[in-house]
């Protein structure tokens, strides 16, 4: 049996056909800006998965499970998206309208959820995490995740729970954009990482820095080029990747001190450099919980259930019925 | 049916018989001081419980459920007590042990947790909060609590999750007995409130306060006398409530945040003077949480199933089978 995995993002719609291992045998996207409102959105899903079904040789009967990951707020009980900003939607009834569109005999084997319980869902299967607590925070323009304990997604009463990001560690720190001071990813999203290594850049100190071999300007900086540094030990770069290191630590240490997972994931982006930061950040966690002379403490580690990160979309939500 | 509550303090063990409507209707103490180790105890504890029960007219058969809440890290599969700083205790096989000294009729209906799980599922059960995803948040010496979400208790890898106290809200803030800097409860804990009104004191804009009514000494402040300055409408105890309900609806900010609980029940002495600080914190945390614009929020309410917090223990203690 296969499934489909529909990735709704801003800018492009990620469907693919799923197999029983895991692995993405045919996909398809659409450009999201092509589309316009919610209703020509539904329809082109609709047609491209239907599609994609038929080109690979398949039926709706060889098809056990349909799921669709969408940005923002996602009420999994009516079908709603109640918000997202991404798509310029409000209270739009997604999943009712999709089931229409895909027909009677995939409706019944439709689900969806919003992409970031769709992720964390993706890699707790994929990673072989089953019967553990499990909390995946992902490091990306700002700081989300999602969390499956006592073998149940963590949904929160508006279904945004799991805004780890939005987790102030510095009431007297710097503004967010949430309105609130010192939030969580503005010290240790990836984001915040480039922003510290531009302003390090920018100062007196940084004139030396390798870091401007790579760039004739601070804003051209990019993760790659960061890492690129830290592995030619550019001192500047792992000044910087210390410090972040150092405020990952703080926030993970309170997740761990507020729910103590058996595991907590890390995702996104710059955990491709992992290798140059976790161990920093694992022991300053290690020395900071506040169960720390217990035997059995949290597994922090990377990502590694889906091999290419960018097919998490597709996989997370193809497995959304699991959970 | 009647079930047994064990309460075990630093300084008091609390045994009760509890009926059908979760009233205590008979009682006994054991000074803790007076039981020597682990094995003393334990067989304390059981004559106590099988004398109460023979007292009031029943037997074992009357018993639907006899639960112990013990204070440090508790562990249910093997009934351990891994670790208790205030008992002394540490690695000892207390509900193996009490299971036994209780004798057959009783061992199999004998259950056992950690105190703040014992709290949270008394008040989650008798405040009437069956289906709803719960955190409760104790103000004491430090801040504790347990959650119950999705109709299970989150207890942690290492048995001691719900650490709320020793989030870290101020990474540049003051020390922690923790080891960590800026912690949740060195700014919103009952002990910090008092401190906070101390210092106040003791600062030359608090010669007027009418705290110096009510003490000599800002050290013999305590709670009631505090809070009585601020009924009184004391210009300097006002100040110091407002401070201190600000960095309370931060960290309960963040808790929401990460949990999106239905409900956030608050508990602790201090909260029989809520209605002095409830409605600016609730404000406040409207006002800042991540999803603020959503229809339905997290319910910040003070606990009020258990109608002598003095009895929490017992309740709570007595029913812990039930989750």
């Amino acid at each position: 049996m296969y499934r489909v995995g529909i990735d709704v993002g801003g800018t492009n719609i990620a469907i693919g056909l799923v197999d029983e291992k895991l692995h993405i045998t045919d996909r398809t996207n659409i450009k999201t800006a092509e589309v316009m409102g919610p209703e020509e959105m539904i329809q082109a899903i609709a047609k491209a998965t239907l599609d994609l079904i038929k080109e690979a040789g398949m039926s709706a009967s060889d098809i056990e499970a349909v799921g669709v990951g969408v940005p923002g707020t996602a009420e999994p009980d009516t079908g709603k998206i109640l918000y997202a900003n991404n798509l310029g939607f409000e209270d739009v009834a997604f999943l009712p309208g999709l089931k229409k569109a895909l027909g009677d005999d995939l409706a019944s084997k439709t689900n969806f959820d919003n992409d970031a319980n769709a992720a964390a869902i993706g890699e707790y299967i994929a990673g072989g995490y089953k019967d553990q607590s499990f909390v995946m925070v992902t490091l990306g323009t700002g700081i989300g995740g999602g969390m499956i304990i006592n073998g149940k997604v963590i949904r929160g009463c508006n279904n945004a729970a799991a805004e780890f990001g939005h987790m102030s560690i510095n009431i007297d720190g710097c503004d967010c954009n949430c309105g609130r001071k010192g939030c969580f990813e503005d010290y240790a999203s990836a984001t915040a990482l480039i922003q510290m290594a531009r302003e390090a850049m920018a100062a007196p100190a940084g004139d030396l820095s390798l870091l401007w071999n790579k760039v004739s300007d601070a804003s051209e900086l990019d993760g790659e080029k960061f890492f690129e540094a830290v592995r030619e030990n550019d001192e500047l770069a792992c000044k910087v990747l210390s410090k972040f290191s150092d405020y990952l630590a703080e926030g993970l240490t309170n997740l761990i001190n507020i729910l103590q997972p058996d595991v907590l994931v890390l995702s996104g982006g710059i955990t491709r450099a992992a290798d140059l930061f976790l161990d920093r950040v694992k022991e300053k966690v290690a020395g900071d919980v506040y169960s720390r002379t217990s035997s059995k403490n949290t597994n922090i580690t990377v990502a590694h259930g889906i091999a290419d990160a960018g097919d998490v979309g597709i996989i997370g939500a193809a497995l959304i019925d699991k959970m």
